[in-house]
């Protein structure tokens, strides 16, 4: 199969890049380097550093003989977009810098991911929604001008679903009203801005859909955990970007370096907010089995991407059990929450259709937080406290 | 009151900036003229000159000793939003250049409004969704930073419900599943690029409300007809802008076009169509009426704004029997449907509620229609009939 994979430098681009690949697939990755300069600007840090994607991709070859090609390019610009399909493309690397042909599967990562970042003021909040939307429309646009049959998964997010007083469905509802039904998206209401820009892809692309029998897979995850791959462990220089500030990081990755810093965790209010969550290995799965098992035409389809659901409480207090027996002094501190949301509340989603296609779940066991710790530890000279809290309020 | 139009310049913006100001309101208007340059762009002619925005505060002036403060800016650009509220505006014209203040109403007519438009092809899909949005967002947070008791009131169309299967309600709806209830925005589903770029203002504004407890109605607007108001028919100078082509005419303007030209009234497809529709003269009403009672704090407060439904074809048959009656011989055409769209459907709107704060209905009469055919024909020598129909397809 031919991937194009846009954000491949990304926490999951990178991982998803090197899991294709090694299974024989013809991968291009694309991107523009926003997550590292973004955590340059704000000076977050990350927990080791990273070679540049075309270094990456020149090591995953030396070590596998394989290829990714590398397009270093910003995707708000559809001239950049639509030669990734006439084949105008400029590569920064590959072996062979011949056009591979249209892409078969898209995987769409590129986009602003942080929910604090999109609020920083209001011109993050613009670039969130110019960077997201302008790159899902050129996308869209791309595939509807060359090449119809490609297959585009989209990264969601079960945030834009928000936490209704009902149950949550993959993504579709079917309602009855005075006496008469018909089946629409399950609401969605967000409590981020970039959570926001995700419900406008989801209005996008379901525009798209309709009009002009694209093929769609939404995939609404929650919130990765997780540094290894088994891909990244052939050679730490091929593991994934690892933020642990409160912009980039997400939740459980932060509580472990924090918990491996002596810094208490940091649960926001009651820490009754409940969030469906995943394992890095499981968004690999997830991704491939989707590619492999593609929407048909104008089928946009939606599977929410959550293996097990854990409340912040809970994750703090797995966090400093597993702390505790490997020796850390683990505390839980409950600051005010900067953000505006729900600290109790209720949450019941649906999550089996990904199950149906064949992904086995990796729980989030004491052994896989283990694991974590014991990466983390090699680097804890790095971590620097300051970056951890930023106090960005809604 | 103080108001603040954005998108003064347009074909609502100008008489709702008059209506405001010969009732007593401190009035400013803003636009960046796009609409004038994207008739020129595309060649799609106007049925008269209009004088500059500049020209049109001066000449009302005279008329009346009223002001109405102009700026001539791009409202994508959140310094210029911003100027608005902290006092750093510069007027292009005014009487007295000092800031009257914060406005205490907003009207948002700052949009590209044209669903053909928004589908010429991927740069203008990108111009709208990019105009669209951040002119939006720049206006949420300017009003959020600034003046969080100011009320929105925000054009919306009832193109974002598109044709559902069961009864649309005014914005909202209430969903019992599995034995749960909850409220939601009703489902939107639009079948252009412009109307879901509304769809996207309204989940951008509906996340502001929740966050910030800003004040917000959104009218969910029909296509709107009409030529003259109270105001304009003071000078013929004071004419709002009137479009007649395919790209930025409505369709009942169009078809009375049509009709003096002996140009066939297209009708795309079976022509069954259905929408709600209004006079201008009613839009005029409706948001004067909003602004007069505003949305509280916290609440997204949305009313349907149209006055009564038509098929394509009932309003054909109805310029039809007016222009026959006035000597001309109007024919109609059925042609190859360039959109997407279904063209036989439920359609059951519910628009009670700005009625219930005292909105009268002009409804489409002969006398109406008449009225319209009496000033087209005054400029029957301008009309262009090669700029009708462009064949933009979706």
């Amino acid at each position: 199969m031919n991937v194009l994979i846009l954000g491949g430098d990304g926490y999951l681009g990178w991982p998803t890049a090197m899991y294709f690949s090694i299974r024989g697939h013809q991968v291009t990755v694309v991107d523009n380097y926003f997550r590292r300069n973004a955590c340059t600007e704000l000076d977050v840090g990350m927990l080791y550093p990273i070679p540049t994607l075309t270094q990456r991709a020149r090591i995953w070859h030396e070590l596998t003989g394989k290829e990714i090609k590398v397009v270093i390019g910003d995707l708000t610009d559809p001239e950049i977009m639509r030669s990734l399909f006439t084949g105008s493309v400029e590569y920064a690397w590959s072996l062979d810098s011949s056009f591979p042909g249209v892409p078969e599967t898209v995987i769409h990562y590129a986009e602003q991911p942080s929910a604090p970042y999109s609020l920083i003021n209001y011109r993050y909040a613009n670039f969130t929604l110019r960077n997201n939307l302008l790159t899902t429309n050129n996308l869209m646009f791309a595939v509807r001008d060359f090449s119809r049959q490609t297959h585009i998964i989209k990264l969601g997010t079960m945030g834009e679903y928000g936490t209704p007083n009902i149950d949550i469905e993959e993504g579709w509802i079917e309602i009855e009203h005075k006496g008469r039904r018909d089946r629409f998206l399950f609401p969605r209401q967000a409590s981020s801005l970039y959570h926001t820009t995700k419900i406008m892809d989801t209005d996008l692309l379901w525009f798209g859909v309709r009009m002009w029998d694209l093929r769609v897979t939404d995939l609404m995850q929650g919130p990765v955990y997780g540094i290894e791959t088994e891909e990244s462990a052939m050679d730490e220089r091929l593991r994934t970007l690892f933020n642990y500030d409160e912009i980039f990081g997400t939740i459980l990755n932060r509580f472990i370096v924090q918990a491996v810093v002596d810094y208490p965790l940091t649960v926001y209010g009651k820490g009754g907010q409940t969030r469906g969550y995943l394992n890095i290995n499981d968004t690999l799965q997830c991704v491939y089995l989707s590619a492999q098992n593609p929407a048909g035409p104008g089928e946009l389809r939606i599977f929410n991407q959550i293996m097990e659901t854990f409340s912040a409480n809970e994750l703090a207090e797995k966090v400093q059990r597993v702390g505790r027996a490997l020796g850390y002094n683990v505390r839980i501190e409950h600051l005010p929450n900067p953000r505006k949301e729900a600290e109790e509340h209720y949450y019941n989603p649906t999550y089996q259709r990904l199950l149906e296609i064949g992904v086995v779940p990796h729980y989030l066991t004491d052994e896989v937080m283990e694991g974590m710790f014991r990466i983390v530890e090699k680097y804890k000279e790095n971590i620097r406290t300051d970056v951890i809290f930023r106090g960005i309020h809604w």
